[in-house]
């Protein structure tokens, strides 16, 4: 096999969905992958129903998208960017936002090409990166000084400018930013979102701002795009239906940005995936079509406060820190006081993880509650900031979180 | 941008689906691009509706792809390798069969490994190959001697297997093999394979044999997978949900392989696409589930003789010779005798390109009949051999197919 694949490590999402699956505590509460418990909106539902009885539904569309879900995004983004989106030339769909990212590395990166990536990150990101031959270029974001012993919101996290413009070099090709930011929860502030984006126009960097979780903020949410037409001019924006939608199985995302950098990330799209489901774009199309008028992104942002703040309770009564999102459905929990017992019998694959492994491993098997270690999310060097965390993701329903506040209850 | 996209002309399918959309000749009749012009069956559509549902069927599944549809893969599969196939370890599910081929050449190509492929050969190939660094070497197809003049069996298009072999050299990683074949129609004999896979063994060349077209076949067909297990421990079979079901907007393929092979295969599916579409996957498990039982299967093949003998007939009222397809619904016919008018205005994008695309752009202009111009299966150096045919896709309903008949007698 080639080295991309062959030093490769099981992707953690198998690893704890396998894990759930195998554990001696079923049914399992699953808070790990950020899957949603509950069905997509009716409205989508429906939409993809009646799309399936549709002849040219069922067949390939063209490689950028359907025509009605192009201009449904750009319609739905314009407002955010105070101008008319060109539906035709500055949005193209992908096969979930994954394949967006990729699309758009494939598309600019080249042996040796550096991109700054925000650690802790989103684990696909590195292997997408090194795939058409980029070295990931680590900046940090530094966690609050007293998050490990006291509850603090993900605003807290901060990134330092100069250590930001020190990763730049010649090689600097293009920089990943993501916000609302998975796992922290962190949402960017309007004042950090220009640093970064003056920087990226001094140096001439390509901003691929990973944005999927741009319907689940608790603060005011900036688009980095929306800040000047030179930052716009070399930003890529990505969402994803998957997250706006509760439909993370359907694999609908899309990237917007100016023609001429979207041509070339459709180019790559069309050799990695060709085209995109057709039956479930023409649904996404009538959701963005359906959802403002329904009432469905307020109610979004309602619901998913609740189930933070639900949840959220039982961390208070165990006297675990934890991190407070601004945005998304993680929240980051420290778990340092749980001890683990010193012979537990931790599988192969787990027992020379840090401990943040063990711990879920410990969860799944004992309270029957699967969550992620994220670690993952951190290269070898910086794991130790991250190994007495959890992420738990609080997409379920209400009556799965309660069961999960009582599972964790016997952690006390 | 990166060379990869840089350099890469604009893909075939949209160049010949936009040149039928803006056509005078509305509305269009569109034998190009090899898309269904009629709905997949009902038991298929219905298991999507029932589906969308559920709510596991929204979801994130595992990323080798839904329980349900790798035990239906393998159980469709079983009976043609005459032993049971390991739904959990020999197959992998991806998002259609192109990622499915891109995932198996991230696995298993570096930088210059080469890859055989056979000419004329479906275009996505070539890029697939080149993303992760890898040298196509081609090994042509020879067309019947007498082709160009007399109508012809795709049978008579052959291989010279001392050109294979000397094809093959210590870098030679793969063989990618494609039978029933795109766009020449033929179905590789059993004693064609059993060469192909005895060199391979030879050699420890893996075969990737893209069969998207498996159900599709009007001789008999062997899929090289299932001739002995020394071939069988180095072959990735390649299906695809789309062609099985006409279904090519859904994006659901498989590979079907050793588990030695599988598992890479499955872990750069994971960093390309990470899923498949849930919802689709679990429909094409039941269609898998039902489609023996309903007659689909001799259907599909029933159907399609009598669409290619229906359009067909139409060839030989020209006088055009054509090559009759063993397999497949792409029908490839030479159009020497169309006469172009000297000063025909053909737009930029076709006035440099062969003969073939001013044809295709002509019957689209002037008949309102779209095709595909085949030199783009080809080599720049051996496009000439192309020129003259134009490829047609007979999947189509039998009124469209007698209304192109009714245009392309104005050829005459
Ligand atoms: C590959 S999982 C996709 C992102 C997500 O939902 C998560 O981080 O849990
Ligand atoms: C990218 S088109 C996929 C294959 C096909 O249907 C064709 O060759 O027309």
């Amino acid at each position: 096999p080639a080295a991309r694949v062959s030093g490769q490590r099981q992707d953690v999402w198998s690893i704890i969905n396998e894990a759930a699956a195998a554990s001696p505590k079923q049914p399992i509460v699953n808070m790990g992958q950020g899957f949603f418990g509950y069905n997509p909106p009716s409205f989508l539902l429906d939409a993809a129903k009646e799309a399936l009885d549709r002849v040219d539904c069922n067949q390939y569309c063209h490689t950028k998208g359907r025509p009605r879900l192009k201009k449904a995004i750009a319609d739905a983004y314009s407002p955010f960017w105070g101008r008319e989106i060109n539906p035709e030339t500055e949005v193209t769909v992908t096969t979930g936002a994954n394949e967006g990212m990729l699309s758009a590395f494939m598309a600019f990166i080249e042996d040796g090409d550096e991109v700054i990536v925000f650690e802790p990150f989103f684990d696909q990101y590195i292997s997408n990166i090194e795939m058409p031959g980029g070295k990931v270029v680590y900046v940090p974001m530094h966690p609050p000084a007293t998050g490990a012993t006291k509850t603090s919101s993900a605003a807290d996290w901060t990134i330092d400018f100069d250590e930001l413009e020190k990763a730049i070099t010649p090689k600097t090709k293009m920089i990943v930013l993501n916000t609302p930011h998975n796992p922290v929860g962190k949402v960017y502030s309007r004042e950090e979102l220009q640093k970064i984006g003056d920087l990226c126009v001094k140096h001439e960097i390509i901003i691929l701002s990973d944005e999927v979780y741009d319907r689940l903020f608790y603060v005011p949410f900036t688009r980095i795009g929306s800040l000047s037409p030179e930052i716009a001019d070399l930003t890529l924006t990505v969402g994803s239906a998957g997250k706006n939608f509760y439909a993370t199985g359907w694999r609908v995302g899309w990237l917007i940005g100016p023609e001429h950098l979207i041509k070339y990330v459709s180019a790559a799209h069309t050799r990695i995936c060709f085209v995109t489901p057709s039956p479930l774009q023409e649904a996404c199309a009538v959701g963005f079509e359906k959802a403002e008028a329904a009432g469905f992104w307020d109610e979004t942002i309602q619901e998913m406060k609740g189930k933070l703040a639900r949840l959220n309770a039982v961390w208070d009564e165990l006297g675990m820190p934890y991190s407070e999102p601004e945005g998304g459905y993680f929240v980051l929990v420290n778990m340092a006081k749980v001890k683990l017992p010193e012979d537990y019998p931790f599988p192969p694959h787990v027992i020379n993880r840090p401990r943040d492994f063990k711990l879920a491993w410990f969860l799944i098997q004992e309270l029957g509650v699967a969550a992620i270690p994220p670690t993952e999310f951190y290269t070898a060097e910086n794991a130790h900031l991250a190994e007495n965390y959890i992420r738990f993701a609080v997409c379920k329903e209400d009556s799965v979180l309660e069961e999960a506040k009582n599972r964790l209850r016997g952690l006390k």
